[in-house]
Protein backbone atom coordinates (compact mmCIF):
# COMPACT_ATOMS: atom_id res chain seq x y z
CA UNK A 1 0.00 0.00 0.00
CA UNK A 2 1.45 2.93 -1.14
CA UNK A 3 2.33 5.89 1.66
CA UNK A 4 0.38 9.06 1.24
CA UNK A 5 1.24 12.54 2.33
CA UNK A 6 -1.34 15.77 3.38
CA UNK A 7 -0.73 18.52 0.51
CA UNK A 8 -3.07 20.38 3.13
CA UNK A 9 -2.13 21.18 6.86
CA UNK A 10 -5.34 21.89 7.31
CA UNK A 11 -7.31 18.35 6.64
CA UNK A 12 -9.08 17.48 9.87
CA UNK A 13 -10.56 20.80 10.23
CA UNK A 14 -11.74 20.85 7.34
CA UNK A 15 -13.16 16.98 7.16
CA UNK A 16 -14.59 17.74 10.72
CA UNK A 17 -16.17 20.41 9.10
CA UNK A 18 -17.82 18.52 5.84
CA UNK A 19 -18.70 15.48 7.85
CA UNK A 20 -20.54 17.50 10.21
CA UNK A 21 -22.44 19.49 7.51
CA UNK A 22 -23.75 15.99 6.38
CA UNK A 23 -27.08 16.27 8.27
CA UNK A 24 -28.10 12.76 7.06
CA UNK A 25 -24.62 11.77 9.20
CA UNK A 26 -26.11 13.57 12.28
CA UNK A 27 -29.46 11.16 11.52
CA UNK A 28 -27.97 8.02 11.49
CA UNK A 29 -25.52 8.86 14.10
CA UNK A 30 -22.07 8.57 12.60
CA UNK A 31 -18.78 9.64 14.09
CA UNK A 32 -15.62 10.22 12.75
CA UNK A 33 -12.91 8.70 14.75
CA UNK A 34 -9.78 8.95 13.09
CA UNK A 35 -8.59 11.29 10.01
CA UNK A 36 -5.48 10.24 8.47
CA UNK A 37 -3.40 11.03 5.15
CA UNK A 38 -5.11 8.65 3.02
CA UNK A 39 -7.40 6.81 5.78
CA UNK A 40 -10.15 7.51 7.68
CA UNK A 41 -12.25 6.03 10.04
CA UNK A 42 -16.37 6.28 10.70
CA UNK A 43 -18.47 4.41 13.00
CA UNK A 44 -22.02 4.43 14.60
CA UNK A 45 -23.45 2.82 17.76
CA UNK A 46 -25.93 0.25 17.81
CA UNK A 47 -29.70 2.01 17.18
CA UNK A 48 -32.78 -0.06 16.99
CA UNK A 49 -33.62 2.99 14.50
CA UNK A 50 -30.91 1.68 11.81
CA UNK A 51 -32.30 -1.73 11.23
CA UNK A 52 -33.56 -3.90 7.92
CA UNK A 53 -35.83 -6.68 8.65
CA UNK A 54 -33.76 -9.01 10.46
CA UNK A 55 -32.96 -6.50 13.54
CA UNK A 56 -29.41 -6.07 11.11
CA UNK A 57 -27.90 -3.21 10.63
CA UNK A 58 -29.44 -2.15 7.50
CA UNK A 59 -26.94 -2.26 4.09
CA UNK A 60 -27.89 1.14 3.50
CA UNK A 61 -25.80 2.56 6.68
CA UNK A 62 -23.18 -0.01 5.88
CA UNK A 63 -23.20 1.78 2.58
CA UNK A 64 -23.05 5.09 3.65
CA UNK A 65 -20.16 3.88 6.03
CA UNK A 66 -18.18 2.80 3.37
CA UNK A 67 -19.28 5.59 1.08
CA UNK A 68 -18.36 8.45 3.45
CA UNK A 69 -15.13 6.67 4.84
CA UNK A 70 -13.74 6.60 1.11
CA UNK A 71 -14.73 9.87 0.08
CA UNK A 72 -12.79 11.66 3.00
CA UNK A 73 -9.71 9.48 2.73
CA UNK A 74 -9.64 11.08 -0.30
CA UNK A 75 -10.38 14.73 0.86
CA UNK A 76 -7.41 14.18 3.07
CA UNK A 77 -5.30 14.07 0.21
CA UNK A 78 -6.39 17.07 -1.75
CA UNK A 79 -5.81 20.58 -1.28
CA UNK A 80 -7.53 23.27 0.37
CA UNK A 81 -10.62 24.19 -1.02
CA UNK A 82 -11.54 21.07 -2.41
CA UNK A 83 -14.69 18.82 -2.67
CA UNK A 84 -15.12 15.37 -3.15
CA UNK A 85 -17.84 13.35 -4.73
CA UNK A 86 -18.32 10.21 -4.72
CA UNK A 87 -18.67 8.60 -8.67
CA UNK A 88 -19.35 4.78 -7.88
CA UNK A 89 -18.89 2.16 -5.48
CA UNK A 90 -19.45 -1.51 -5.30
CA UNK A 91 -20.34 -3.10 -2.05
CA UNK A 92 -19.90 -6.92 -1.09
CA UNK A 93 -21.87 -7.98 2.11
CA UNK A 94 -20.10 -10.56 3.69
CA UNK A 95 -22.01 -11.36 6.94
CA UNK A 96 -24.85 -9.95 9.31
CA UNK A 97 -24.04 -6.37 10.61
CA UNK A 98 -24.93 -7.00 13.99
CA UNK A 99 -23.33 -5.92 16.68
CA UNK A 100 -22.41 -3.12 19.54
CA UNK A 101 -21.35 -0.66 17.06
CA UNK A 102 -20.15 -0.84 13.06
CA UNK A 103 -17.33 0.58 11.73
CA UNK A 104 -15.84 1.41 8.36
CA UNK A 105 -11.85 1.79 7.61
CA UNK A 106 -11.40 3.11 4.83
CA UNK A 107 -7.87 4.15 2.48
CA UNK A 108 -6.78 5.27 -0.46
CA UNK A 109 -5.33 2.77 -3.02
CA UNK A 110 -4.68 5.10 -6.02
CA UNK A 111 -4.19 9.01 -5.63
CA UNK A 112 -4.75 10.09 -9.72
CA UNK A 113 -4.80 13.09 -10.99
CA UNK A 114 -8.82 13.01 -12.17
CA UNK A 115 -9.70 10.14 -10.05
CA UNK A 116 -8.90 8.74 -6.33
CA UNK A 117 -9.33 4.82 -5.91
CA UNK A 118 -10.44 3.43 -2.42
CA UNK A 119 -11.44 0.21 -0.66
CA UNK A 120 -13.60 0.13 2.36
CA UNK A 121 -13.37 -2.75 4.98
CA UNK A 122 -16.97 -2.40 7.71
CA UNK A 123 -16.86 -4.97 10.43
CA UNK A 124 -19.39 -4.91 13.43
CA UNK A 125 -17.89 -5.19 16.72
CA UNK A 126 -19.46 -6.73 19.79
CA UNK A 127 -16.65 -8.58 21.89
CA UNK A 128 -14.53 -8.73 18.89
CA UNK A 129 -14.37 -7.29 15.08
CA UNK A 130 -15.90 -9.50 12.38
CA UNK A 131 -15.87 -8.10 8.62
CA UNK A 132 -18.77 -7.81 7.36
CA UNK A 133 -18.47 -5.49 4.55
CA UNK A 134 -15.86 -5.01 1.88
CA UNK A 135 -15.95 -2.05 -0.88
CA UNK A 136 -14.12 -0.34 -3.51
CA UNK A 137 -15.24 3.36 -4.77
CA UNK A 138 -13.95 5.89 -7.26
CA UNK A 139 -13.72 9.49 -5.76
CA UNK A 140 -13.51 12.87 -7.68
CA UNK A 141 -12.12 15.86 -6.55
CA UNK A 142 -12.87 19.25 -7.20
CA UNK A 143 -11.97 23.05 -6.74
CA UNK A 144 -14.68 24.03 -4.56
CA UNK A 145 -16.09 27.94 -5.16
CA UNK A 146 -16.49 28.45 -1.22
CA UNK B 1 -36.30 -7.81 -20.76
CA UNK B 2 -37.97 -11.44 -19.12
CA UNK B 3 -41.28 -11.10 -17.74
CA UNK B 4 -41.81 -12.89 -14.73
CA UNK B 5 -45.07 -14.17 -12.84
CA UNK B 6 -45.23 -13.90 -8.80
CA UNK B 7 -45.36 -17.38 -7.32
CA UNK B 8 -46.94 -16.49 -4.31
CA UNK B 9 -50.41 -14.72 -4.51
CA UNK B 10 -49.38 -13.10 -1.31
CA UNK B 11 -45.96 -11.51 -2.44
CA UNK B 12 -47.35 -7.54 -2.27
CA UNK B 13 -48.82 -8.43 1.21
CA UNK B 14 -45.59 -10.43 2.25
CA UNK B 15 -43.54 -7.30 0.83
CA UNK B 16 -45.25 -4.41 2.70
CA UNK B 17 -45.11 -5.86 6.27
CA UNK B 18 -41.26 -7.10 5.20
CA UNK B 19 -41.04 -3.11 4.06
CA UNK B 20 -42.57 -1.97 7.41
CA UNK B 21 -40.05 -3.88 9.63
CA UNK B 22 -37.14 -2.02 8.20
CA UNK B 23 -36.66 0.73 10.95
CA UNK B 24 -34.37 2.37 8.49
CA UNK B 25 -37.06 2.72 5.58
CA UNK B 26 -39.04 4.39 8.58
CA UNK B 27 -35.73 6.66 9.81
CA UNK B 28 -35.50 8.26 6.11
CA UNK B 29 -39.00 8.15 5.01
CA UNK B 30 -39.15 5.86 2.35
CA UNK B 31 -42.38 4.64 0.70
CA UNK B 32 -42.98 1.29 -1.56
CA UNK B 33 -44.91 2.91 -4.01
CA UNK B 34 -45.15 -0.01 -6.81
CA UNK B 35 -45.03 -3.51 -5.81
CA UNK B 36 -45.68 -5.82 -9.49
CA UNK B 37 -43.90 -9.33 -10.45
CA UNK B 38 -39.97 -8.77 -10.83
CA UNK B 39 -40.40 -5.02 -10.40
CA UNK B 40 -40.41 -2.17 -7.19
CA UNK B 41 -40.41 1.28 -6.97
CA UNK B 42 -39.33 3.07 -3.69
CA UNK B 43 -39.25 6.90 -3.37
CA UNK B 44 -38.62 9.21 -0.63
CA UNK B 45 -39.42 13.18 0.06
CA UNK B 46 -37.01 15.69 -0.02
CA UNK B 47 -36.19 16.08 3.42
CA UNK B 48 -33.17 18.56 4.87
CA UNK B 49 -31.77 15.41 7.21
CA UNK B 50 -31.11 13.45 4.38
CA UNK B 51 -28.45 15.57 2.79
CA UNK B 52 -24.55 14.99 2.12
CA UNK B 53 -22.42 18.42 2.64
CA UNK B 54 -23.66 20.49 -0.33
CA UNK B 55 -27.38 19.96 0.04
CA UNK B 56 -28.14 16.91 -2.21
CA UNK B 57 -29.61 13.39 -1.11
CA UNK B 58 -27.20 11.58 0.10
CA UNK B 59 -25.70 8.79 -1.58
CA UNK B 60 -26.54 7.10 1.47
CA UNK B 61 -29.82 7.19 0.76
CA UNK B 62 -29.85 6.83 -2.59
CA UNK B 63 -27.94 3.29 -2.06
CA UNK B 64 -30.36 2.47 0.12
CA UNK B 65 -33.47 3.05 -2.20
CA UNK B 66 -31.51 0.72 -4.94
CA UNK B 67 -30.65 -1.56 -2.66
CA UNK B 68 -33.73 -2.21 -1.28
CA UNK B 69 -36.41 -2.09 -4.16
CA UNK B 70 -33.67 -4.54 -5.99
CA UNK B 71 -34.15 -6.98 -2.78
CA UNK B 72 -37.90 -6.26 -3.23
CA UNK B 73 -38.50 -7.19 -6.95
CA UNK B 74 -36.43 -10.52 -6.07
CA UNK B 75 -38.67 -11.16 -2.94
CA UNK B 76 -41.53 -10.54 -5.35
CA UNK B 77 -40.44 -13.60 -7.43
CA UNK B 78 -40.49 -16.20 -4.63
CA UNK B 79 -42.25 -18.62 -3.04
CA UNK B 80 -43.87 -17.51 0.65
CA UNK B 81 -41.69 -18.00 3.55
CA UNK B 82 -39.01 -16.36 1.57
CA UNK B 83 -36.61 -14.40 3.23
CA UNK B 84 -33.93 -12.15 0.69
CA UNK B 85 -30.12 -10.75 1.59
CA UNK B 86 -28.66 -8.24 -0.99
CA UNK B 87 -24.88 -9.98 -1.47
CA UNK B 88 -23.44 -7.31 -3.46
CA UNK B 89 -24.29 -4.26 -5.73
CA UNK B 90 -22.54 -1.78 -7.62
CA UNK B 91 -23.92 2.03 -8.00
CA UNK B 92 -22.78 4.32 -10.24
CA UNK B 93 -23.82 7.97 -9.42
CA UNK B 94 -25.01 10.42 -12.46
CA UNK B 95 -25.93 13.61 -11.39
CA UNK B 96 -26.75 15.23 -8.34
CA UNK B 97 -29.92 13.61 -6.15
CA UNK B 98 -31.55 17.24 -6.08
CA UNK B 99 -35.53 17.59 -6.07
CA UNK B 100 -38.38 17.03 -4.10
CA UNK B 101 -38.30 13.26 -4.26
CA UNK B 102 -36.07 10.26 -4.74
CA UNK B 103 -37.58 7.67 -7.02
CA UNK B 104 -35.59 4.02 -7.16
CA UNK B 105 -37.19 1.66 -9.41
CA UNK B 106 -35.63 -1.97 -9.90
CA UNK B 107 -36.42 -4.95 -12.01
CA UNK B 108 -35.39 -8.74 -11.57
CA UNK B 109 -32.52 -9.19 -14.60
CA UNK B 110 -32.69 -12.82 -14.33
CA UNK B 111 -33.85 -15.33 -11.48
CA UNK B 112 -31.67 -17.92 -11.31
CA UNK B 113 -31.72 -20.66 -8.74
CA UNK B 114 -29.54 -19.37 -6.03
CA UNK B 115 -28.64 -16.22 -7.27
CA UNK B 116 -31.08 -13.11 -8.42
CA UNK B 117 -30.07 -10.25 -10.29
CA UNK B 118 -31.22 -6.84 -10.16
CA UNK B 119 -30.40 -3.61 -12.02
CA UNK B 120 -32.17 -0.12 -10.31
CA UNK B 121 -32.41 3.19 -11.67
CA UNK B 122 -32.84 6.26 -8.99
CA UNK B 123 -34.32 9.36 -10.65
CA UNK B 124 -34.85 13.06 -8.66
CA UNK B 125 -37.81 14.73 -9.37
CA UNK B 126 -38.87 18.22 -9.22
CA UNK B 127 -41.31 19.07 -12.00
CA UNK B 128 -39.10 17.12 -14.03
CA UNK B 129 -37.74 13.40 -13.34
CA UNK B 130 -33.82 13.11 -13.90
CA UNK B 131 -31.64 9.87 -13.79
CA UNK B 132 -29.45 10.42 -10.75
CA UNK B 133 -27.86 6.44 -10.71
CA UNK B 134 -27.97 2.93 -11.73
CA UNK B 135 -27.52 0.13 -9.91
CA UNK B 136 -26.94 -3.99 -10.19
CA UNK B 137 -27.29 -6.82 -7.90
CA UNK B 138 -27.04 -9.48 -6.41
CA UNK B 139 -29.57 -11.15 -4.33
CA UNK B 140 -30.04 -14.68 -2.40
CA UNK B 141 -33.57 -15.72 -1.52
CA UNK B 142 -33.71 -18.33 1.36
CA UNK B 143 -36.31 -20.11 3.00
CA UNK B 144 -36.88 -18.58 6.47
CA UNK B 145 -38.04 -20.17 9.41
CA UNK B 146 -41.23 -18.23 10.85
CA UNK C 1 -32.88 6.65 -21.89
CA UNK C 2 -31.27 9.77 -23.16
CA UNK C 3 -30.99 10.19 -27.20
CA UNK C 4 -27.34 11.20 -28.47
CA UNK C 5 -25.73 13.19 -31.51
CA UNK C 6 -22.25 12.78 -32.79
CA UNK C 7 -19.81 15.51 -32.34
CA UNK C 8 -17.68 14.35 -35.06
CA UNK C 9 -18.62 12.80 -38.41
CA UNK C 10 -15.41 11.04 -38.56
CA UNK C 11 -16.47 8.75 -35.46
CA UNK C 12 -17.35 5.38 -37.36
CA UNK C 13 -14.08 5.60 -39.21
CA UNK C 14 -11.87 6.74 -35.99
CA UNK C 15 -13.74 3.80 -33.92
CA UNK C 16 -12.80 1.34 -36.83
CA UNK C 17 -9.37 2.17 -36.96
CA UNK C 18 -9.25 2.27 -32.96
CA UNK C 19 -10.71 -1.04 -33.47
CA UNK C 20 -8.07 -2.30 -35.43
CA UNK C 21 -5.11 -1.31 -33.23
CA UNK C 22 -6.31 -3.57 -30.44
CA UNK C 23 -3.99 -6.82 -31.40
CA UNK C 24 -5.97 -8.55 -28.65
CA UNK C 25 -9.48 -7.76 -30.28
CA UNK C 26 -7.70 -9.51 -33.73
CA UNK C 27 -6.94 -12.31 -31.17
CA UNK C 28 -9.89 -13.05 -30.14
CA UNK C 29 -11.56 -12.56 -33.66
CA UNK C 30 -14.05 -9.53 -32.66
CA UNK C 31 -15.69 -7.91 -34.74
CA UNK C 32 -17.47 -4.42 -35.20
CA UNK C 33 -20.94 -5.04 -36.14
CA UNK C 34 -22.88 -1.39 -35.20
CA UNK C 35 -21.45 1.78 -34.54
CA UNK C 36 -24.20 4.50 -34.09
CA UNK C 37 -24.03 7.62 -31.60
CA UNK C 38 -23.73 6.18 -27.83
CA UNK C 39 -24.31 2.42 -29.21
CA UNK C 40 -21.73 -0.13 -30.60
CA UNK C 41 -22.23 -4.00 -31.06
CA UNK C 42 -19.12 -6.18 -31.08
CA UNK C 43 -19.57 -10.27 -31.40
CA UNK C 44 -16.98 -13.02 -31.57
CA UNK C 45 -17.89 -16.48 -33.21
CA UNK C 46 -17.44 -19.42 -31.33
CA UNK C 47 -14.18 -20.64 -31.14
CA UNK C 48 -12.65 -23.26 -29.19
CA UNK C 49 -9.37 -21.16 -28.04
CA UNK C 50 -11.66 -18.79 -25.73
CA UNK C 51 -13.11 -21.30 -23.92
CA UNK C 52 -12.78 -21.87 -19.63
CA UNK C 53 -12.88 -25.39 -18.36
CA UNK C 54 -16.23 -26.70 -18.88
CA UNK C 55 -16.24 -25.57 -22.76
CA UNK C 56 -17.86 -21.82 -22.15
CA UNK C 57 -17.04 -19.01 -23.29
CA UNK C 58 -14.09 -17.52 -20.98
CA UNK C 59 -15.70 -14.73 -18.66
CA UNK C 60 -12.47 -12.77 -19.26
CA UNK C 61 -13.75 -13.12 -23.26
CA UNK C 62 -17.60 -12.01 -21.95
CA UNK C 63 -15.46 -9.17 -20.07
CA UNK C 64 -13.54 -7.70 -23.18
CA UNK C 65 -16.52 -7.71 -25.06
CA UNK C 66 -18.69 -5.63 -22.79
CA UNK C 67 -15.73 -3.15 -21.89
CA UNK C 68 -14.43 -2.62 -25.69
CA UNK C 69 -18.08 -1.93 -26.48
CA UNK C 70 -18.61 -0.05 -23.85
CA UNK C 71 -15.52 1.92 -24.45
CA UNK C 72 -16.51 2.90 -28.35
CA UNK C 73 -19.93 3.62 -26.95
CA UNK C 74 -18.21 6.70 -25.28
CA UNK C 75 -16.00 7.62 -27.69
CA UNK C 76 -18.67 7.62 -30.48
CA UNK C 77 -19.87 11.01 -28.32
CA UNK C 78 -16.49 12.39 -28.22
CA UNK C 79 -14.87 15.20 -30.21
CA UNK C 80 -11.86 14.15 -33.15
CA UNK C 81 -8.65 13.65 -31.62
CA UNK C 82 -10.21 12.25 -28.25
CA UNK C 83 -8.66 9.00 -26.35
CA UNK C 84 -10.70 7.02 -24.50
CA UNK C 85 -9.73 4.53 -20.99
CA UNK C 86 -11.95 2.62 -19.42
CA UNK C 87 -11.48 3.30 -15.58
CA UNK C 88 -13.85 0.14 -13.99
CA UNK C 89 -16.77 -2.09 -15.21
CA UNK C 90 -19.02 -4.18 -13.23
CA UNK C 91 -19.79 -7.67 -15.06
CA UNK C 92 -22.22 -9.68 -13.36
CA UNK C 93 -22.53 -13.50 -15.46
CA UNK C 94 -26.13 -14.76 -15.27
CA UNK C 95 -26.23 -17.82 -17.50
CA UNK C 96 -23.48 -20.03 -19.33
CA UNK C 97 -22.03 -18.05 -22.42
CA UNK C 98 -22.40 -21.12 -25.02
CA UNK C 99 -23.33 -20.47 -28.33
CA UNK C 100 -22.85 -20.15 -32.04
CA UNK C 101 -21.37 -16.40 -31.02
CA UNK C 102 -21.62 -14.04 -28.13
CA UNK C 103 -22.54 -10.29 -28.78
CA UNK C 104 -22.36 -7.81 -26.97
CA UNK C 105 -24.44 -4.24 -27.30
CA UNK C 106 -23.37 -0.81 -25.25
CA UNK C 107 -25.05 2.49 -24.70
CA UNK C 108 -23.98 5.44 -23.04
CA UNK C 109 -25.61 5.90 -19.92
CA UNK C 110 -24.15 9.77 -19.00
CA UNK C 111 -22.21 11.34 -20.93
CA UNK C 112 -20.63 13.81 -18.34
CA UNK C 113 -17.98 16.54 -18.66
CA UNK C 114 -15.53 14.15 -17.27
CA UNK C 115 -16.75 10.53 -17.27
CA UNK C 116 -19.13 8.87 -19.10
CA UNK C 117 -21.32 6.01 -17.78
CA UNK C 118 -22.15 3.11 -20.09
CA UNK C 119 -23.92 0.20 -19.60
CA UNK C 120 -23.81 -2.99 -21.94
CA UNK C 121 -25.66 -6.39 -22.08
CA UNK C 122 -24.02 -9.77 -23.67
CA UNK C 123 -25.85 -12.39 -25.70
CA UNK C 124 -24.85 -15.79 -26.36
CA UNK C 125 -26.97 -16.74 -29.78
CA UNK C 126 -27.43 -20.50 -31.63
CA UNK C 127 -30.94 -19.87 -33.11
CA UNK C 128 -31.92 -17.50 -30.43
CA UNK C 129 -30.14 -14.23 -28.23
CA UNK C 130 -29.77 -15.64 -24.43
CA UNK C 131 -28.96 -12.62 -22.35
CA UNK C 132 -25.91 -14.11 -20.38
CA UNK C 133 -23.99 -11.25 -18.73
CA UNK C 134 -24.74 -7.30 -17.48
CA UNK C 135 -22.00 -4.85 -17.28
CA UNK C 136 -22.07 -1.22 -16.27
CA UNK C 137 -18.14 0.78 -16.03
CA UNK C 138 -17.14 4.42 -15.92
CA UNK C 139 -14.94 5.69 -19.15
CA UNK C 140 -13.00 8.63 -19.47
CA UNK C 141 -11.93 10.32 -22.43
CA UNK C 142 -9.03 12.70 -23.19
CA UNK C 143 -7.23 14.37 -25.61
CA UNK C 144 -4.86 12.96 -27.12
CA UNK C 145 -1.64 14.30 -29.06
CA UNK C 146 -1.42 12.05 -32.20
CA UNK D 1 -6.98 -11.03 7.02
CA UNK D 2 -8.53 -14.77 7.38
CA UNK D 3 -6.41 -17.67 7.69
CA UNK D 4 -7.64 -20.93 5.70
CA UNK D 5 -6.53 -24.43 5.32
CA UNK D 6 -7.85 -26.52 2.46
CA UNK D 7 -10.25 -29.19 2.85
CA UNK D 8 -8.98 -31.02 -0.19
CA UNK D 9 -5.12 -32.80 -0.03
CA UNK D 10 -5.28 -32.63 -3.65
CA UNK D 11 -6.18 -28.99 -4.25
CA UNK D 12 -2.75 -27.93 -6.73
CA UNK D 13 -3.49 -31.01 -8.60
CA UNK D 14 -7.17 -30.35 -9.00
CA UNK D 15 -6.25 -26.30 -9.84
CA UNK D 16 -3.41 -27.21 -12.15
CA UNK D 17 -5.67 -29.88 -14.20
CA UNK D 18 -8.54 -27.05 -14.31
CA UNK D 19 -6.30 -24.21 -15.69
CA UNK D 20 -5.00 -26.84 -18.69
CA UNK D 21 -8.51 -27.34 -19.68
CA UNK D 22 -9.08 -23.51 -20.32
CA UNK D 23 -7.85 -22.84 -23.90
CA UNK D 24 -7.96 -19.13 -23.67
CA UNK D 25 -5.50 -19.11 -21.15
CA UNK D 26 -3.81 -21.34 -23.12
CA UNK D 27 -4.23 -18.12 -25.96
CA UNK D 28 -3.21 -15.34 -23.58
CA UNK D 29 -0.17 -16.97 -22.34
CA UNK D 30 -1.30 -17.39 -18.65
CA UNK D 31 0.70 -19.33 -16.58
CA UNK D 32 -0.27 -20.20 -12.91
CA UNK D 33 2.55 -19.31 -10.35
CA UNK D 34 1.59 -19.50 -7.44
CA UNK D 35 -1.01 -22.06 -5.38
CA UNK D 36 -1.46 -22.00 -1.91
CA UNK D 37 -5.06 -22.29 0.86
CA UNK D 38 -6.99 -19.17 -0.95
CA UNK D 39 -4.14 -17.79 -2.54
CA UNK D 40 -3.68 -17.71 -6.27
CA UNK D 41 -0.97 -16.08 -8.28
CA UNK D 42 -1.18 -15.85 -11.88
CA UNK D 43 0.94 -13.72 -14.69
CA UNK D 44 1.62 -13.58 -18.58
CA UNK D 45 4.88 -12.44 -20.41
CA UNK D 46 4.36 -9.22 -22.57
CA UNK D 47 2.77 -9.93 -25.88
CA UNK D 48 2.37 -8.05 -28.37
CA UNK D 49 -0.90 -10.02 -29.23
CA UNK D 50 -2.63 -8.86 -26.22
CA UNK D 51 -2.90 -4.87 -26.45
CA UNK D 52 -5.02 -2.34 -26.53
CA UNK D 53 -4.96 0.32 -29.29
CA UNK D 54 -2.01 2.39 -27.06
CA UNK D 55 -0.12 -0.77 -26.55
CA UNK D 56 -1.01 -1.80 -23.36
CA UNK D 57 -2.45 -4.86 -21.84
CA UNK D 58 -5.53 -5.10 -22.50
CA UNK D 59 -8.05 -4.73 -19.78
CA UNK D 60 -9.59 -7.71 -20.90
CA UNK D 61 -6.06 -9.28 -20.13
CA UNK D 62 -6.16 -8.02 -16.90
CA UNK D 63 -9.94 -8.68 -15.75
CA UNK D 64 -8.88 -12.18 -17.56
CA UNK D 65 -6.04 -12.86 -14.90
CA UNK D 66 -8.16 -11.23 -11.62
CA UNK D 67 -11.06 -13.28 -12.87
CA UNK D 68 -9.25 -16.66 -13.19
CA UNK D 69 -7.10 -16.06 -10.13
CA UNK D 70 -10.08 -15.70 -7.80
CA UNK D 71 -11.95 -18.33 -8.92
CA UNK D 72 -8.70 -20.63 -8.01
CA UNK D 73 -8.36 -19.02 -4.76
CA UNK D 74 -11.90 -20.24 -3.71
CA UNK D 75 -11.26 -23.43 -5.64
CA UNK D 76 -8.30 -23.96 -3.53
CA UNK D 77 -10.89 -24.24 -0.24
CA UNK D 78 -13.27 -26.67 -2.01
CA UNK D 79 -13.64 -30.01 -1.54
CA UNK D 80 -12.64 -32.39 -4.28
CA UNK D 81 -14.92 -32.79 -7.33
CA UNK D 82 -16.22 -28.93 -7.07
CA UNK D 83 -16.71 -26.83 -9.46
CA UNK D 84 -15.66 -22.72 -9.78
CA UNK D 85 -18.20 -20.16 -11.25
CA UNK D 86 -18.27 -16.42 -11.38
CA UNK D 87 -21.02 -14.82 -10.52
CA UNK D 88 -19.91 -11.27 -10.43
CA UNK D 89 -16.68 -9.11 -10.64
CA UNK D 90 -15.76 -5.47 -10.45
CA UNK D 91 -12.42 -4.38 -11.79
CA UNK D 92 -10.90 -0.62 -11.03
CA UNK D 93 -8.19 -0.13 -13.31
CA UNK D 94 -5.22 2.36 -11.44
CA UNK D 95 -2.33 2.69 -14.23
CA UNK D 96 -1.82 1.37 -17.98
CA UNK D 97 -0.67 -2.20 -17.48
CA UNK D 98 2.53 -1.85 -19.28
CA UNK D 99 5.56 -4.10 -18.26
CA UNK D 100 7.75 -7.01 -19.03
CA UNK D 101 4.32 -8.94 -17.26
CA UNK D 102 1.85 -8.91 -15.52
CA UNK D 103 0.90 -10.50 -12.29
CA UNK D 104 -2.37 -11.41 -10.73
CA UNK D 105 -2.41 -11.97 -6.93
CA UNK D 106 -5.81 -12.85 -5.22
CA UNK D 107 -7.35 -14.28 -2.03
CA UNK D 108 -10.09 -15.64 -0.55
CA UNK D 109 -11.70 -12.26 1.70
CA UNK D 110 -14.67 -14.56 3.29
CA UNK D 111 -15.85 -18.33 2.00
CA UNK D 112 -19.33 -18.09 2.94
CA UNK D 113 -21.84 -21.47 2.80
CA UNK D 114 -22.91 -20.50 -0.85
CA UNK D 115 -20.65 -17.39 -1.68
CA UNK D 116 -16.89 -17.38 -1.94
CA UNK D 117 -16.09 -13.60 -1.66
CA UNK D 118 -12.24 -12.64 -2.93
CA UNK D 119 -10.49 -9.69 -3.87
CA UNK D 120 -7.47 -9.51 -6.49
CA UNK D 121 -4.77 -7.03 -7.05
CA UNK D 122 -2.86 -6.52 -10.67
CA UNK D 123 0.84 -5.31 -10.81
CA UNK D 124 2.55 -4.75 -14.03
CA UNK D 125 5.54 -5.29 -13.78
CA UNK D 126 9.57 -4.25 -15.39
CA UNK D 127 12.03 -3.78 -12.97
CA UNK D 128 9.62 -2.63 -9.95
CA UNK D 129 5.76 -3.95 -9.79
CA UNK D 130 3.20 -1.67 -10.15
CA UNK D 131 -0.28 -1.98 -8.95
CA UNK D 132 -2.47 -1.73 -11.86
CA UNK D 133 -6.04 -2.52 -10.91
CA UNK D 134 -8.13 -4.00 -8.00
CA UNK D 135 -10.67 -6.21 -8.65
CA UNK D 136 -13.38 -8.15 -6.06
CA UNK D 137 -15.69 -10.93 -7.07
CA UNK D 138 -17.72 -13.35 -6.29
CA UNK D 139 -17.22 -17.17 -6.64
CA UNK D 140 -19.49 -20.00 -6.25
CA UNK D 141 -18.59 -23.81 -5.63
CA UNK D 142 -20.70 -26.60 -7.29
CA UNK D 143 -20.34 -30.30 -6.84
CA UNK D 144 -19.83 -31.12 -10.27
CA UNK D 145 -20.61 -35.22 -11.43
CA UNK D 146 -17.37 -35.91 -13.31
Amino acid sequence: MEKFQAKSSNFRQIIKESFEKQTFLSLIGAKLTKVSPGEIEIEVEDNKKLYQQDGFFHAGVTSTLADVSMGYAALSLASDNSRVLTTEFKINLLSPAVGDKLIARSKVVKFGKILKICKSSVFSKSKEEKLCAISTGTMIISLGDN
